[in-house]
């Protein structure tokens, strides 16, 4: 059997565990107060162009995404996403368990854009009866997206601008992030990124760490007293040095786009071997997730061999499925699927 | 001026204050433990011929609707509704608040069907993902609904059976109750209702009381211990019985009936008026709210001397706007409005 | 049978009900845009002294303090309070639904002092472990307590210069608070409440209304965006000139402090009846509940005729209980009593 | 600089890291449906004696145990614990922000007794007002407490009797259980938890494993449905292997046991150690805290060459602290720090 379903099938890039290793009978202080967070979030620091940034060490995403949109949003706010957001289908209704409502805008390949924003805050503001509905407060987006794919500079652009002209937040999840950096058609850097976004996350769980994401706040002042939030919702890690050590690592000689950029490749690899074989894209993916249409008939047989994803029912006929690469694919293994397709 | 905008711009029917009046210096338990509603909760289980319900009085509709799906779903379900009902847009986020996802189904006129549900039921259970996702957990539904239509008692019955083979409850919001149960074409009872909904309730604010929602449970146990939950969504009135009184009245001689009538008589008047003078209708609705399209150059002259409802934009030039009858229309007023279309 | 068990047992003041039958069909906006509302907003500014309080009407007590709790408090923060408060204990949770804990202070007669709650504040601004607990964000008291007590002008003075140094709001729950202002030793008037809290309610279920509570801020802008709050909580009236016409009512010619003078030269008549009776007082209050100490033989004997509301197990022979006068407390009824007694 | 202040202050026992870096690179699913993870269920329900327990790997306490309360109590239900609990004080108001209170019992020692909790239920049933209380739902322990202190195997069949009795669960906070287990007058074994307890974890992060708690429900059906909240929590990890990984090599040849046992043996030398010094105690611990009162001169001049954990001041010139050892405990730092005291 050969795995592509997902891109958290290992553990971790073995420059991490060896960190691991060499550190793991030091002495620090926990909860993202020692040495290692300091380091990890000065060079995250830099690579962000962002020098006043506060930074902070999550364990998963779906604890990012709550505790961000919890402490930003009033009572009353809501926040816009992509119907395919993770936040709208992923979570087990984590936004709502905080008290808040997801809106799901019209979206474009999992992307949404700054027109949709400002028309649907704009009808919002409209309605006679808006002291009745949920205000929407917030922007939410993935970078690259659950399907794959990337806003361009210019898309960002317009959905900060617009983000910032109704005075909501722009906060982006960014759990393969750097899938998005090493794509060949991506023109957004991460200073870009701090430049556009209030609030975002570089991940690592997806991305060469065992688990972890970093929340990048451009202005600290954007959630004060964030630390009791996230210790309420239980995404702060005890041995929080854990969480730095790995992104220490990571952004340590440009570790986190070298290991991206060789999913990427493999990910390249993979679309032109996909296409050489005749298989029919559902979406035009540029980073190391691949959306294809297959044949039941030819899934049933695929799946004797391969692991992939399910991702929904095509026609009677035909199924959706997924295939990832990830920083640890193996170009022999990608050889192997390419030769089972 | 002549107002039509709403079914709750007067006070209550005056043998209910007439009641209250004579009732006042009695001194009764508080918090629903009063003989008026002891004597309330009777006569509604005879109008709805279920002898064990329970029977609750509660003081609004978002207070009903957020108290009762908090009672009935686990934290990780959400509530299936249509795209226009009441707690989709009109709570400020009270499900939500709660700690739920509402899911907005395909819908017909402000209603959704027996088919929509499975199909959303069956593909909830179809999707490998699932323990990742809200799971639906019940259905609301409004009779009549946001947009004056009714569901017909079959559309009724596959509802319930639907609900009843997924094990989900069915919730019917009657805020406007006695307007669906007058309407001429209505085929549904209140009989009918307690045995196809698990829990409904038949609304007072807008059906000639001050305030008030009458919640029945045809069985008593479906939610134990509700009282405590009604306590803390603050949903109770220390002075219960005004509750009691009101609905009391309301359910003596017919009362709740027979001024529902009076409204759909001026709604008939109403909508064969607006169709003599040639206005388009936005809905086809059978009930007290009459939905028209109306040119925006007349609507401007039109809101010289009448409170009309607006609705939303129907395109660049016109614009949907409703009128609202009530038990409290008087027929004078009504002749004025037509006179002035 | 004679009720004395709590000052909820009658509906509303006559000249109430009055203005309700004859503003019945008037036709007015809904949720507190109505002519009454703004009318009884002024006459309350007025009778606070301060001309620009944002005034809002609840419905009850246990949803105007949870709308108000939560609206103040970040979501790591908690409220300090008497034991005794009617947040701690009567509320079914409302506050700890609504997200947040609630810290009761050590506490006399039901009252919690400046001293106590700098204390606290201290002791928990010192604990290095802070960051991993509630941080105490708000003061919450009851005028009268729940015990009937009061605070004095300078132990008010003391609470809020305390609140204001630590810059934590101080809100008082009124729900009785006609008969504290009316009390003999009382020497707090209503515009020394609107200068020493940041918010308080006056209430109306329990003085003289048949319900609603007039929350008001001084500040109107303590809390900006509030209606889309109340409304989530199911805390506003869609026929909001109920609470309107009440409270223009109870504020026309000093009829609030007038009915509450009623019902405290009832309470003082009752308090040198006990006395000379022999009956041992449980607390000394001043306003009009009573908490006396009785032999459980005489009680089983007294329960025959008399409602009183059981508070506590005094020891083993005897127990505390209740008597309440209000507004509606009728001299004879008192004299049945005493001659029972 | 010696390190004594707590017990996560390095990373992992080797053994653990030796199999996450044997297994890195190991493709498997996700969300504990590996088999490191069902191997680690196995091992742990011999461990209980409990071959049908449902076993659930989360990543943290704060997070176990809000996900476990809000599992198990209703809206209107709250938690008994001891002041000193958890729960009570260093976790930021996680059970509040689930929505439930928290009920600190009287406790001795920072636990509480059978006899407690039967009289504060009791107290609870006899109250006229309490449909309008928080209703106690369940009781949290901690094992050891934070105090270091052991519940007897009497004592714990004394709270579980009383919980079954009143039909609450009892639940475990078992974060330092290793420590208690190993303590020398530790009476109660791993089966004998899962027999008394409805369910309880055994904590990793502060006993030998990079993070993660082991979370054991003898009866599986306690909680139906788990998984999603879990997820909803975000207390699951992607790389669920990772806790399965650690609790296996944890449950393999007793090394759980094996490094508890280290952890005390340490703990005792260096209680006699200060014995010896003539340090006095808080509180008489049997397990890997330590309590002792030290003059604050004393305290100054020891804080330049240790660093101990502050608790609490104990009057004007002592204060008292906490050493803790675990099973990286070194019995050269050991001594260094006898020497230092």
């Amino acid at each position: 059997m050969i795995h592509f379903e997902s891109d958290y099938l290992e553990g971790a890039h073995p420059k991490i565990l060896e960190r691991l290793v060499e550190t793991n009978m030091d002495k620090t202080e926990g909860y993202g107060e020692d040495p290692y967070c300091a380091s990890a979030r000065d060079k995250i620091r830099k690579a962000c162009d962002c020098p006043n940034a506060a930074i902070y060490f999550l364990v998963g995403g779906t604890q990012t995404n709550s505790t961000v949109i919890k402490a930003l949003l009033r009572s009353f706010e809501g926040v816009m996403d992509a119907p395919s957001g993770h936040i709208s289908c992923h979570e087990a209704g984590a936004i709502e368990a905080g008290g808040h409502k997801v809106f799901p805008l019209p979206s474009v390949d999992g992307k949404i854009s700054g027109e949709e924003v400002d028309k649907f805050m704009k009808a919002f503001l409209a309605d006679g009866n808006r002291d009745h509905m949920v205000r929407p407060g917030m922007v939410y987006i993935s970078q690259p997206t659950e399907y794959g794919t990337l806003y361009t500079k210019k898309e960002l652009e317009e959905l900060s601008k617009v983000c910032r002209a109704h005075k909501i937040p722009l906060f982006m999840d960014g759990a393969r992030l750097g899938y998005g950096l090493a794509a060949s058609c991506n023109d957004v850097t991460l200073p870009d990124i701090a430049r556009l976004c209030d609030i975002f996350y570089i991940g690592g769980t997806k991305v060469g760490a065992l688990f972890g994401e970093a929340l990048v706040m451009p202005d600290p002042d954007l959630i004060p007293d964030f630390f009791p939030m996230i210790k309420q919702m239980g995404a702060s890690l005890a041995k929080g040095r854990l969480l730095g050590i790995q992104f220490e690592t990571l952004f340590t000689d440009d570790l986190y786009f070298k290991i991206s950029k060789h999913a990427i490749e493999m990910a390249d690899k993979l679309e032109q071997g996909l296409k050489d074989k005749g298989y029919k894209f559902y979406i035009n993916s540029p980073t190391n997730q691949k959306f294809i249409i297959v044949d039941n008939g030819k899934l049933e047989e695929l799946g004797k061999s391969i692991f992939y994803e399910y991702v929904e029912a095509y026609d009677d006929g035909h199924t959706v499925i997924r295939f990832c690469t990830s920083w640890a694919t193996a170009e022999e293994d990608l050889d192997k699927l390419l030769a089972l397709l």
